[in-house]
């Protein structure tokens, strides 16, 4: 049974497990530090299809698969999948998954799609409600740029504070208690908004709702940094990064010595001209199915605090002067079961 | 516990309760038979704000509030809040519940999206992991169309099969089993898609959905339409049903006497010029819950299979030539508990 701790905390005491996962990246995540714990790398951008968004679609199947096969489960088998991508309507998933027929629930929330998703997916195995479900989410660079900003021909000049889509996917299969990791807790964020209007500056924009998600999941758990081997967030960047650290020590918490940011483990950030790190929902969890993963499988890292964060705006609602609420959810992934 | 029935089918045995219900509209709605049962009616269809998309957000908050208020809870008593709408990123949902500071499940199944919220929420206070959550949508004319359609200023002629988007809302709050409706079990939906290509035919892509979903919540409980006093499908809207009758016929189910659909019943069809219905994420979510929620709080509804359809394109996967997957979802509300 779950147990709340505190207002916002529930630890699964079931400890709902990962039995399967997998990432997938392109030319540019092939030219990183990910590229060799990526499962699938394909560096012809379009995946072979005609368009980028049906690229993506492309990419969420692949993944999909892979993962289910790493788990040694069928499609079949799969209760539910929990999807959402960056695309308008989240068509990424919804095409991607179509040939899959496995019960879908589709979710937007941005950049923190992963840990909304596994969350739901362990909450849903922990309540006893499924054996066997899938969290999965994806971004591409190319889709998401044209759609957000500007045509791809354009050539649009970057801001310093800009972070880089990544072309990337990931999937994990959540089971019942089984084998490591497990999910062990789960924080969901309410949206943060600190006023935030620049669209290019999204790490500015996220770092406050990481901050109070993760400051609540400290306060309800009565831990702070020494307890974890990694305190991972979704993709805040360099700028977001340091706002965060800054947040966070205002509240009297170090968490520099355990911080890492998926927009800065995905791209050599000082070769690959990504201005202030990675994003899109593909960077969370690609790097998250991959190297972290990997590393609890084989015991490297056994804590991890993976806190994914959202931008939750649209061209739209920039367009008529809104400022950018933010979102950040927390799943706690451990080697221990409860 | 929840209990697996067949292969799709989740029976809530902890009978999850709707404690609280609210329900929205503008000035079409306030013309057609569903108006007298609404909680908030605005024929300021811009609801005080600047935009439409601002106007969606404030229904979205206004509707929220007036749910909790009948409730009798206050928003820092909700656990979570699973919401969506149809625009890009879903900013109506962001933005309108930004002020609301509740943990936030962001979705996105068009408009199906109460049927979603409504069954993850239910299922996550059947598994013990919460108390009190909320799901909520809404879709606004205005919004929507010139999204996905021409902006209004042109004056677009409309085809007999499409549907007129409503302005309207509703939210539903779920607790522990203490007063009728009860959420008694949950069919979630996987993607159909027969290759209709029409955005302006939404009926005919959404109805194989709703067929595959009640054809497997009929066999997994292995029931037919007399056990229930009405069968509630989203917004197929004229085409859409009767297309949803003949699939039901040809699997052997006689359903006619008992199917009602909320694209239908939101307006006056006849009169009031909506082509083949309502439709929009607003149409079965305020239907829902004013009319039928009420009707079964006093009694003249006591078994409803509430079946919300969604049609998953988008503008650009429709200019790519795709064609449009579908996705229903089925929630059994009763007046009776386990």
């Amino acid at each position: 049974m779950a147990q709340k701790i505190g207002k916002y905390t529930k630890k699964l005491e079931n400890s709902p497990s990962v039995i399967g996962f997998a990432s997938l990246g392109s030319k540019k995540e092939s030219e990183g530090p990910m590229a060799q714990y990526l499962d699938i790398i394909n560096t012809d951008s379009l995946f072979g299809q005609t368009t980028w968004e049906k690229a993506e679609s492309r990419m969420q199947q692949a993944v999909a698969e892979r993962a289910m096969e790493k788990a040694g489960v069928t499609a079949g088998s799969i209760e539910y999948v929990f999807a959402g991508d960056l695309l308008n309507q989240c068509i990424g998933s919804h095409y991607g998954l179509r040939e899959l027929e496995i019960p879908l629930f589709g979710l937007y929330s941005a950049c923190s799609t992963m840990a909304e998703g596994l969350a739901l997916a362990g909450m849903l195995v922990e309540g006893g409600v499924c054996d066997t479900t899938m969290a999965i989410t994806s971004s591409h660079f190319c889709s998401a740029e044209r759609q957000y900003r500007f045509p791809l021909e354009y050539g649009g000049q970057r801001t310093p504070t800009s972070q880089w889509t990544v072309t990337g996917a990931g999937a994990v299969v959540v089971g019942k208690n089984s084998m490591p990791p497990y999910i062990r807790a789960v924080t969901i964020g309410s949206i943060v908004d600190k006023g935030i209007k620049d669209p290019s500056n999204m790490g500015a924009a996220m770092a406050p709702a990481a901050a109070q998600t993760l400051l609540r999941y400290f306060e309800d758990t009565l831990t702070n940094s020494d307890s974890y081997d990694m305190i991972l967030t979704g993709d805040l960047g360099r700028v977001g990064s340091a706002l965060f650290g800054e947040l966070m020590e205002l509240e009297g918490y170090q968490i520099a010595s355990k911080h890492s940011d998926c927009g800065l483990m995905v791209y050599d950030c000082e070769n690959q001209d990504v201005e202030s790190g990675g994003s899109g929902c593909g960077c969370s969890a690609a790097v998250l199915c991959s190297y972290i993963m990997q590393s609890m499988r084989q015991g490297r890292l056994n804590d991890v605090l993976f806190i994914a964060t959202g931008a939750l705006m649209s061209t739209v609602s920039v367009q008529q002067g809104e400022s950018i609420p933010a979102i950040a959810h927390l799943v706690h992934l451990s080697t221990r079961g409860q």
